[in-house]
């Protein structure tokens, strides 16, 4: 059976990156069709706009996506890339790894980030000269289904005890109040543990007390705010991956973005976006595949070669070539 | 000139910290005339009200209020107060002391929090079953008045060098924009510098780059987050003071909660509502008086008396008296 991989790279370092990724993947005994396609800056300048519909249509038609990131347009790039794909969740693993400088490197951490609604539901209005509004939005049916994957996520692996519910009910009483209603009432049916935790309270916690937190499950601008702060507590975006799932397909790509002041030299770290491949490698069903990739990744980040970033001068090119070597 | 302070303690060691810190004031040589009522669970329960009646008044006519915490009523007891002195800004800095333990001890920061809207504004409904919403406010005199503020403080004191904004306006384009846009057009116009730096982005930096920030102005729920944060890189919630500032009155309150696994035992940390005390000595123009307070604070934190918190076996009680020997 062939698989059709829609290929992103976007901007800056994304058209280093992916090409790395899509190596490794190509050493695999796997039957992948890759199909690249544009987004992002350079092709809104040259055609005006950031996502062609043919990009569009290839992510909602590909079996999966792997993307790179994008510049400026970013969120005209890749908000509507998540719809393509259906996507309701967005899996954000934080974890130090060893060798890497973290400011707390106890983190380990995978959120799972409500992708559909909340405040990115923005339905916005500048009622007045002065007063604009947006409208957030919170449903029990996109909550269910968030939790349905939270009580899946840490069912299927044995190292998962339950999981967080992350929100912010005590301001935000109805929205919230139905996310986390509305998500407790699942677990609990599942027989899932949970605990709740306010986001506030979450932003300081998880500085001090990082392993105190595993699996979590939050709206969406929670999510993505929160998964930002556990990256800086890890030692950066460099390094993680992500991916953005819906019920027939998914979308893959690295936390970074575009860093333009490296971009054309080829000196990227290629890694997160090696580890986003390698959860879809897993999203495909190929688990030993997967797993055999993110060992060679964690080899080649502790021995080496490594990126200006870690401190090495490897180039972006010879990072998939180890990582080939011991897979 | 009689200054009326109203004196709220609250909830759990809100009945503790707060008695520290009116001593403190007590022993300056001001005329203040303390005022004190209820408000928060206690209260609640008897009443069936977390903020009476006399207490929202009271805080609408002193001068200033000290207000300790509030178990789970608090955001009943809080949201009101800060309205009734009509807070636009709540100030909060978060810094590492010397000799106390933090994750980051570089941070040194001061939130300029938007204290009257966004998700706060809160307009929340039900629509079916399925579908709540809540109407997130961002307007262009908050927005103004908020920046106003931040070029004054930063104007105020001779180590700022402008001001930082806060903001998600890639998403929330018309709401956040407008926040962006005019605070920017404020700075502008009274020539005072500012960067922007998008919330999430934020999260990740200042875990990894304390030093690169100082003054942040943002949105009410990014303040309420990104500060929470900038506390767990400086050691917790247990030493941090906050202001909310409105044109003829103020509240200040500590930023931690009621402690309630310590609370009634005489051994809560009164320092972050002494803090607070000095901030509140700044507002009412008695600058001289509370830079001795902090400076008694900041001696006593090094050489003790400790209470647990910071591996000390010191009681409340002991902290004030230590600082009113040193003003
Ligand atoms: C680019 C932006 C719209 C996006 C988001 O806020 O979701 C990004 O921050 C992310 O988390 O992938
Ligand atoms: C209690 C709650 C409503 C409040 C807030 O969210 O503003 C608290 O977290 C704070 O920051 O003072």
């Amino acid at each position: 059976m062939t698989h059709e991989i829609a290929v992103i790279p976007g901007d800056g370092i994304g058209q280093e990156v992916i090409p790395a990724a899509v190596e490794v993947l190509e050493a695999l005994d796997i039957d992948f069709e890759f199909v690249e396609a544009d987004a992002g800056d350079a092709v809104l300048e040259e055609t005006g706009e950031a996502l062609p519909q043919e990009t569009y249509d290839l992510a909602a038609s590909a079996d999966a996506t792997l993307f790179g990131a994008a510049g400026d347009s970013a969120a005209d790039v890749i908000l509507p890339l998540r719809e393509a794909v259906g996507s309701f969740v967005n899996i954000r693993p934080a974890k130090a790894y060893p060798g890497i400088d973290a400011v707390r490197p106890e983190t380990d951490l995978v959120f799972l980030r409500e992708n559909t609604e909340g405040v990115y539901a923005g339905l916005e209005d500048r009622l007045t000269q002065d007063v604009s509004t947006l409208t957030r939005v919170v449903t029990e049916s996109a909550s269910e289904t968030l939790a349905e994957f939270a009580c899946d996520y840490v069912s299927d692996a044995d190292d998962h005890d339950g999981f967080t519910i992350v929100h912010k009910a005590n301001v935000m009483r109805e929205t919230d109040g139905l996310f986390r209603d509305t998500v407790k009432s699942v677990a609990d049916d599942r027989g899932v543990d949970t605990d709740e935790v306010l986001m506030d309270a979450f932003a300081t916690r998880v500085c001090l007390e990082p392993e105190q937190f595993d699996v979590v499950a939050c709206p969406n601008l929670a999510g993505d705010v929160l998964s930002d702060l556990a990256a800086g507590l890890v030692g950066g975006l460099g390094l993680l991956p992500s991916a953005n799932v819906g019920p027939e397909r998914a979308l893959f790509e690295p936390v970074h973005g575009t860093a333009p002041d490296i971009a054309g030299e080829g000196i990227a770290n290629p890694a997160a976006t090696i580890i986003s491949a390698a959860m879809l490698l897993e999203y495909l069903g190929y688990e030993d595949e997967s797993e055999r990739v993110n060992e060679a990744v964690e080899v080649t980040l502790e021995e080496g070669p490594r990126t200006a970033d870690l401190g090495g001068d490897a180039s972006t090119e010879d990072v998939p070539e180890a990582i080939i070597e011991r897979l």
